[in-house]
């Protein structure tokens, strides 16, 4: 697994808000950076805020810009790459749980 | 239960586009424009994509902008009102069920 790079995350809504079944959570990913390329048992929906991403998703690719949603299924190895020369920013929302009742780390 | 008016919507991921979980929705409030005031068995969680929006929930009342998030927990009274001359835009991401596996609309 390729680890993440210059990527930054805050949880908006969460468990700890009292969220009781999927998490919004807020990256930013710095001109050069990677989120990991990786895998997992559950899905993300993404919003891309600003910006431009390079998304590798299951056997696609594909350039995202502001106003883009994405659905990267369980399961699919992915990873979102800043090629541009400006910040980018997108919301990612997961469930809480997964894998059997298991906690989605950052949710 | 007071109406929709001036409010546009659309799904932007959701079941039919395989989503597992939960749905993300895409809303514009024309200026003057409001949601419906009513509550339901299922949160919402919003982000402000652009503009200025007077929310009030349960017995709340705040005025929310661009880059704000909001969790209206279920069973909430809430609303959402355009009280700028501008246009505003927001995400509501919902689960895809509630109410002892009922379909949430527009999800």
């Amino acid at each position: 697994m390729q680890g993440a790079s210059g990527v930054s995350m805050q949880v908006m809504v969460g468990r700890n808000d009292g969220a009781p079944s999927f998490a919004i959570r807020h990256f930013i990913v710095e001109p050069g950076g990677h989120t990991p390329r990786h895998n997992h048992p559950y899905e993300h929906e993404v919003y891309i805020v600003s910006g431009t991403l390079a998304v590798a998703c299951g056997e696609s690719f594909e350039q995202v810009s502001a106003g883009d949603v994405l659905l990267v299924p369980s399961g699919a190895v992915h990873q979102f790459t800043n090629q541009s020369d400006t910040p980018a920013r997108f919301l990612c929302a997961v469930p809480l749980e997964s894998d059997c009742g298991r906690d989605v780390p950052g949710s």
